[in-house]
């Protein structure tokens, strides 16, 4: 079954709004096993609606329709449903009854402005609003099968779940193909280099649809399948993740697509190990991201944003001879940082970044975008340089994190190796 | 003129992505007189891509693509574009040139996919592309203007403004109504509570519509408004956004829509003033948005992220005592906090939270969603609780953060107005 989706209202068509709604129904209904094709959205304009309705009615099988259903003068969708099925708008008494017990329900008087919520197209099936005032319905035109909903995304929501998934469903008998989307992350390749390190892999595997995204600084490898037999498409994934790590190696960080600092919590969650951060440049970054994940403050013991030289003295023990001679952004400086910090905390990790965010603060020598990432162990501190070709201070600080939080991640896993 | 928006990509057909760029689109064009009438969405799929290009060709004056022009084999859009104007795919040299001159300056080789990215539709004409790889193309099919770009929000952003828009008003000539979207930030109440306070907004000014955004856990006012004369409209402006902080108060924090860490940076460079930041439960939120800002070195001088008790005690000298009694989030711990922070970096202002972010750890008597603030200023400390509804942890450290930083921002001005 082939769907399409429209969004309704003049502020998604001027870009006041974001339509966060038709992403919603896509992912419900390509979980049901239909195939979402197309997407739409136009303003409150009778004669773009019309229009729309009647191509989506011509090249798909469903379609889901969103927003215009509303008490005022600009909720005009099922105006413009009646004309592109050719039928007049008609009173539906079970719509009525719904409006009236709404009001009855939240204890306010029904004006007389939420009649015109009960008229639809003639033949149409009206679709029950748990929890707002306006009604939907479905409507067939021609081998169509539309449904039209509230564009409140709550009410939306449930609507969708409670009525329309199960329609479909009735729709389509026993003739189901489950679809799935499987997401690796990945980082350090580019997107380039990482399609090309996976160029075969459609002849590898020739039922599932390769997919690419630039989920800044993560490159996500997606994989788009679909067939009849749930258990099937699951061993196909694995085989596939097994084949995607081969050609990729270390740069996958989650074959399941998980966020860098969830990898890094749960390797260190399952090692009983504590970290402690010393940031400059990434300015509190990595913290925040650590501390997104619940349960970190089991492993997150201390962290410092050391912006000022002083308070890379004073709290994490740096000396003031080597800020002199090597200056913040420095192998020596950033190794001082790790110590500190893991020693301060008490921690068994110490992890430091000093380098140049940008815009300013740059030179020839330690160009924006260079960065020093420390990270000290019971064994000992390592430091490592990297350059970015970043000028913008927030990718930055994001490729900073990402790569310090890899850092670590690599320790975490080698340590694990060796034992 | 009458413009269509299509976003391309297999991840916002099936719902995985939520489409922004479109929005983003939107708004740029109908703030330079383009009346945006449709948007579409649709997978990487040759069949579909060139239908929609071909009708949106024959409909539109002019329409904005994004996506598919990545290296890699899903990237179909100029092979789409190609068919859509039946003209053949040919290499573009200033394509060619401009991709090469990009991996030259982020220093990395360029790998033989990339040569697939300067390839265009016979007569179109290569749009700069200057933070990626991917440059886009302008493209004639029948009476249209197609501009096509990448996805990637940053370089889509960037070459909208710089190539799409100058392109765009060489077509329109001198026959332009001017468009504004205005936006004030503010914080504190809620959408429906905004709302209402600016109820008679249309009456008091006919020509502006007013629009309301929920950007979590702000809520933005936006004016909408057109009209010949570019001096007439900033004068309406100006009216209405002195009207509106009259209604709303101190809850307009930005009546130009900046951001809440950029305001409280003005404020704290205004004052020649110093901060420091003791952050537990926000975890290093309020640090990463503060550096967000250039310059932010100038008054940040230190901030420490002390999740555990130990390091509350040895950081930030918080007394053992006060955790046992009182606990970590207590108006107590909090004051010493602040108390602590301020003293160890010598900073002007020290700020510290306090909470409970969840999704574990609440309580009866103190609730997920919990937030003791302390600000140690020269002539003393204070600390307020807040109680939040959230049950969400991001959500509370976006609120809990965007609270404290508010905070900041209210003793920066009342210091001001005592002066």
């Amino acid at each position: 079954m082939i769907a399409e989706i429209l969004s309704t209202g003049d502020e998604i068509r001027s870009g006041a709004l974001i339509d966060s709604n038709s992403a919603y129904i896509a992912q419900l209904l390509e979980a049901s096993g239909v195939t979402v094709s197309r997407h739409h959205s136009a303003g409150d304009d009778a004669p773009v609606l019309i229009d729309m309705i009647r191509d989506m009615a011509g090249r798909a099988d469903m379609a889901v329709v969103t927003g215009g259903l509303g008490p005022t003068s600009d909720d005009i969708t099922s105006a413009a449903a009646a004309t592109a099925g050719n039928v007049p708008l008609v009173l539906d008494p079970e719509a009525r009854i719904q409006i009236e017990r709404f009001f009855q329900r939240i204890g306010r008087p029904m004006s007389a402005s939420n009649i015109k919520q009960a008229y639809f197209p003639d033949g149409a099936v009206c679709i029950e609003n748990p929890i707002g005032s306006a009604p939907g319905f479905q409507q067939r035109i021609g081998t169509c099968d539309l449904f039209f909903l509230p564009g409140v995304p709550a009410e939306m929501r449930k609507m969708m779940k409670e009525s329309v998934l199960p329609a479909i469903k009735k729709i389509q008998g026993d003739d189901v193909q489950k679809s799935r989307i499987h997401t690796l992350s990945t980082f350090g390749l580019t997107e380039s280099a990482t399609g090309e390190k996976l160029a075969d892999f459609a002849s590898a595997f020739p039922h599932i649809k390769l997919g690419f995204r630039a989920k800044f600084p993560e490159i996500q490898v997606k994989f788009y399948l679909h067939g009849p037999d749930h258990d099937a498409l699951e061993k196909e994934i694995a085989l596939a993740i097994q084949w995607v790590k081969q050609r990729l190696g270390d740069a996958v960080f989650s074959p399941v697509g998980a966020s860098m600092e969830s990898v890094v919590g749960t390797l260190l969650t399952e090692r009983h190990a504590t970290l402690a951060i010393a940031e400059s440049c990434t300015g509190g970054l990595i913290s925040h991201l650590i501390t997104n994940v619940s349960g970190s403050s089991n492993y997150l013991l201390y962290s410092a944003v050391t912006y000022a030289n002083s308070a890379k003295i004073n709290t994490l023990g740096v000396s003031r001879e080597t800020l002199n001679q090597y200056g913040a952004v420095s192998e020596q400086t950033v190794t001082e940082m790790a110590l500190g910090i893991r020693s301060a905390a008490g921690s068994d990790f110490g992890l430091a970044t000093s380098g140049i965010a940008g815009p300013d603060g740059g030179s020839d020598d330690k160009p924006v975008g260079t960065v020093w990432i420390g990270l000290a162990t019971a064994s000992g501190v390592t430091a490592r340089q990297f350059v970015f070709r970043f000028k913008n201070r927030e990718a930055n600080k994001q490729i900073f994190a990402m790569t310090a939080m890899n850092m670590l991640r690599r320790e975490l896993i080698k340590e694990h190796e060796c034992n």
